[in-house]
């Protein structure tokens, strides 16, 4: 691999070097593969002979570095330790895109671990919902972590990092938050066709100064004596709620 | 720490070991406290002096081996690098007992990686669910990610592993195996309040030898573009539907 792309990629581990390069990278054949045909642009390509045999359609016609490596290249670089071979750099989008507030959005108050937050975007993709607004304080987007965690669904769903505060009630959507104690959850019986779903952090939950901003508390109620549900599981049940119920 | 605790723990991150001693191990200082009130039989103690503080009245009577050690000392031998303050070795129960089947169970057909086993533990305890049926394949239940990752709810739900095969028409329960292109979950009206609801194996999903054991096969359904889910995402969708229409 050459020697400044290798040095580049290395230094995309880190977050202040993500955004200074402005670029990130995916690894794994399959999600490259996804990302070569989606509306990402790339900044260089790497695989294996074995990748570029079988993926050959996705690129015919590139217009970026591409050289084929060593597995045990991609394995020095990235964050896999097996059995995948290729990895793309891909280049961030340039300005964040707010889409139109006729739809539902997920809004995440300083989700902290990058695993939780690719759970979720995956998730976010499985219920169709198009962007994720982020607090500030949430983990990267970008990085390694939460991308391999989000199986490629990174791909579809756009991230909107803002002040929560302050971005809540300029949207003008009824906005539920997911609580402790709040509305039982199976007892809503419908939802209406936009709105925002607000998870908070995994240990604090929704920061106290959002609490005002909420239309309803909602909870999911337990059958049994765990205290607490992983903030990936609670947002899934609480989006199989929203589609199961909208009307 | 003494040499021959220090071992025989570090000897127990292996599941030989662990069956072999017919011990496992537990940390983190809420798991601990929470373990001395079970009705594990425990065979020894280990806490920093701050542990010991704090937790006083949860071990008053303890006839086990206890010792008073340095936070180094935890992290030395555990799985945690930081922040915890409390470790306890654990007899494993003699035999595994079988609930009566007027209940739920969940089935695990080859669950393989311990945080997800882990999850669906403390899922379980959530939505009441009191015993797992785990393939022999199921990766293990005593091992530090997966009790970890239950977050003590192992202490309250009780595995049992066996052959799915054999298993499941001995029951006479109905059981629900969750599959890609079954019923849609979100149109089944009610659940009986007893039953078996069924898990595959992340890649492989369930085994094929088991699908003619099923009397439904249900399926959560998709409303974007993500290819599957999580297998612990999936478990706690199904289980919520569960308790939501059991009649």
């Amino acid at each position: 691999m050459q020697n400044a792309w290798r040095k580049l990629i290395k230094s995309l581990h880190q977050k202040k070097y993500r955004y200074e390069e402005k670029m990130f990278f995916v690894e794994g054949a399959k999600s490259v593969a996804e990302a070569l045909q989606s509306d990402f642009e790339i900044a260089a390509l790497f695989g294996t002979e074995k990748f570029f045999q079988e993926y050959n359609s996705a690129f015919s016609n590139s217009n970026f570095y591409t050289e084929t490596v060593k597995r045990a290249d991609l394995e020095q670089v990235g964050t896999f330790q097996t059995n995948e071979y290729a990895l793309a750099v891909l280049k961030m989008p340039e300005k964040q895109v707010l889409l139109q507030p006729d739809q539902w959005f997920l809004a995440l108050a300083d989700i902290a671990d990058p695993g939780n937050l690719g759970t979720i975007i995956r998730l976010a993709d499985w219920y169709g919902i198009q962007q994720i607004i982020c607090s500030s304080q949430t983990t990267d987007w970008y990085s390694p972590k939460t991308l391999n965690a989000s199986m490629g669904s990174f791909l579809r769903v756009k991230p909107y990092y803002t002040d929560l505060q302050d971005f809540i009630p300029k949207t003008g959507l009824k906005t539920y938050g997911a609580v402790l104690g709040g509305t039982n959850l199976h007892e809503i019986r419908k939802f209406e066709k936009k709105g925002i779903l607000l998870m908070g952090n995994e240990a604090k939950g929704i920061p106290a100064l959002l609490l005002p901003l909420l239309h309803s508390q909602i909870s999911i109620p337990a059958f049994g004596q765990a205290e607490s549900l992983n903030v990936a599981i609670a947002t899934a049940i609480c989006l199989d709620h929203l589609r199961q119920k909208m009307t």
